[in-house]
Order: C-alpha cells, then structure tokens, then sequence
C-alpha cells in the first residue's frame, strides 16, 4: 500500500472513526461497503471518503466497494494499532482510575504495564490487575521495563517536573489529560492532549446559541 | 459587546482554551497581557488572536492589551457559562462515576442534578453527594426537575433508546461519552461528542510517524 507523505492533520484525525465504524459494521456482519454506503452512515461526503482513503494509496475497487475487514486492518496499520506499544500511567485519582478500567488499551495496540502515584498511601491498591507502585519507584521501572508512552492523569501543577522526569527516562510519548501544555516546554515530545471540559464549553455555546435562535424564530 | 453571527466552529473551539488559559494568568496575579504576549504563550499567533477576539466585537485597546479579567468574563459569556444549567448524567459505571467526581460543572455553568443507572443494585449509592437513581425514575425527575442536559456515560447498544426517552422529557443537549451518532437520528439534538480513544489512536500514528522519522534521518 503506497502511503502518501505529508498527510494532513485533519484526514489522520479522521481515521479513528473510520476504525471505529468499520469495527462496527463487522460487528454487524457487513463485509463489503461502498463509498455512498459509507458516507450516509457517517455523515462524510462519498468523495470525502474517497479522497481520506486514497491518501493512503486507495483501497476500494470501481463498482465494488471496500472490503470492510481489508481496510479496517489497513487503517489499524496505518495508525500503528497493530503494533504493541508499553504505556504507563501517572496518577491513581478519579480520574487515572476510570481510564485504567475503562479504556481497552489493549484493542489499541496498548500495554498497560505501569501505575504511579506520588500518594504512598496508594501504593499496592490494584487496578485492573495493575498494583499501584508509588512514583519514587518510577526511574528503576522504566529502566527495566522500557515504557515509551504515558498517561498523565495529575494536576497541572505537577505536571512539569513529571514530563521532565519521565522524558530523562526515555518516555517520549503522552496522552495528556493535565492542562499543562507538554510541547510548551517539550516540543519533540509526541503528545494528545484531552480537555475534557472544553467540550462541556462547547456544548455550553451550542446550547446557548441553539435557544437563541429558537427565541427570534 | 456586538457579536457577529456567523462565527466559525474552529473560533467557537479555540475559545474554551483562551477561558482556561485566562484563568491562569489571573491565578497568578497578571491583570493585563498584550496580544504579542497572549500568542506566545498560547502558540498562536498575534494576528490570530486579534482576529478571535474581534469576532465577538474585540476587547484590546491598541497599545494597552487586554483586560484578563474583563476578556475571561466576556468569553464565559459567550460561552453560556455564566448560565446556570441543569444536567443530569445516565450510566454510574466507572467513567460515569470518574466524570462525576473530576469534572467541576458548576465551574462551567453547569449544576449536576441527577446520577441514574438502569442496574437496580446501584441505586441509592451516592457519588459527590448525590444518590443514585434507578433510570425507571427518570421521566417523573426530569418532569419535576427540568433539566436540560445529559452527560451520556452509556453503552452504545442502549444509547438510542435513552437518547429518544430524554429527547421526549425535554432533554435537547448531551455530553456524549456513548459512541453513538446521535446526530444521526436526532439532528435536532445539540451534541458534544467525546470519543476518549480517537485521541489514543491518534498519539499511536504520532509516535509511529516520528520513529520513522528518526529512523530515515
């Protein structure tokens, strides 16, 4: 498959739901789909469609459509799915608990080998089979056990010296949920950042706007 | 102030991250800040800045910068988030639970109402001060109650169904951690989609790209 380079943000950006939805159709039992097909299911134009896929060098057949399976694991390869990735996770609150039990990181091509917290109150409490280690602890594991990604569930205030510490390790790589902007200081650091309240501003502004027009109708 | 209509999604987007990054600088004791000063520390650039704010009929004096109190209010306006909203949340399992005790609504204009689960055992157990109710009680509460707004912390497999019984107790905006589409059946619905593991998928192609990156240099 002849991947095109320079792909932009916003066709990589939709190629989990691509994942997603293909994963549901099979789910389905739907093997084969065509372009219309998928785009009404998705709400994407068809030439949308055709244009996202052939970004990474095409994949449906003229008047047969996508082998639904076929490009699912094509996109899986594409986003590096297929390939097993160590991650660990730094800080056991409400929320660093939630994401270990909630999220399958495994179907994502994730190991969750590692849970840190700073509260040694903490330490030996499992999660998800996972025992809390406390974070003084985290230098040797990552020496021995060679994570590269992190989940980072702590308060923007400890956030710095965290990210600091964990790149000297060799982790490169953050699912950011903390508020602190990582490339600010990091920029070769790989990072997603999660503000999981800007969508509930969001949603604020949409409603608001929604119910004012409704009022001048 | 004089808004204009029309403003972009990607302005309305960006504006969630101005509030947050305001409310810093004022944490930290910093009143007025220039838009030189604003885009360095936002990575955006100046003229990006001033375009923003001048979509909601600017703020800035030339010369002078912005008022950060002043700026942050005006933006909390435009958000809705000086509008207190009632929402309630479907689905006590761990994300919904997390959800509950991380996210700080009533920062956000919101005043969380109401927990429900359709498991029986759960009811009564109570989260941040709130019990939870079984989902058979949720028309009389949303009759007495009233509220506007629903986190969705649901399967997908049920979503549907409790997207139409809210849509008809006059619930019209979600917060949806469900993986549903539900602007696909119900276009009318005002919807914020969080999907937690698009971002997951994203960071693997990030890293992936970036090793190959540094493997051909």
């Amino acid at each position: 498959m002849q991947q095109k380079s320079n792909i932009s943000n916003s066709v990589i950006r939709r190629l989990p739901r691509y994942y997603r939805f293909l994963g549901e159709l099979l789910k389905t039992g739907i093997t084969k789909i065509s372009s219309r097909e998928l785009s009404e299911k998705m709400r994407l134009t068809a030439s949308q469609i055709r244009q996202d896929l052939n970004c990474f060098g095409g994949f449906g057949q003229q008047g047969y459509g996508y082998n639904v399976a076929e490009l699912r694991r094509e996109i899986a390869h594409i986003l590096g799915l297929d390939n097993m990735r160590k991650i660990i996770l730094i800080g056991a609150g409400n929320l660093g608990r939630a994401i270990t039990m909630h999220v399958d990181f495994q179907k994502y091509g994730y190991e969750l080998i590692g849970i840190f917290d700073s509260n040694i109150a903490m330490e030996g409490i499992e999660i998800a089979g996972i025992s809390i280690l406390h974070t003084n602890r985290l230098k040797a594991f990552c020496e021995e056990n060679r994570p590269q990604m992190a989940v980072l569930c702590i308060p923007r205030s400890g956030a710095k010296d965290a990210v600091m510490s964990l790149m000297s390790y060799g982790v490169k790589a953050f699912w950011n949920f903390s508020h602190y902007d990582i490339n600010f200081d990091f920029p070769e650091a790989d990072v997603e950042n999660v503000h999981l309240t800007d969508s509930l501003m969001t949603l604020s502004y949409t409603a608001k706007n929604h119910a004012e027009r409704d009022s001048e109708e």
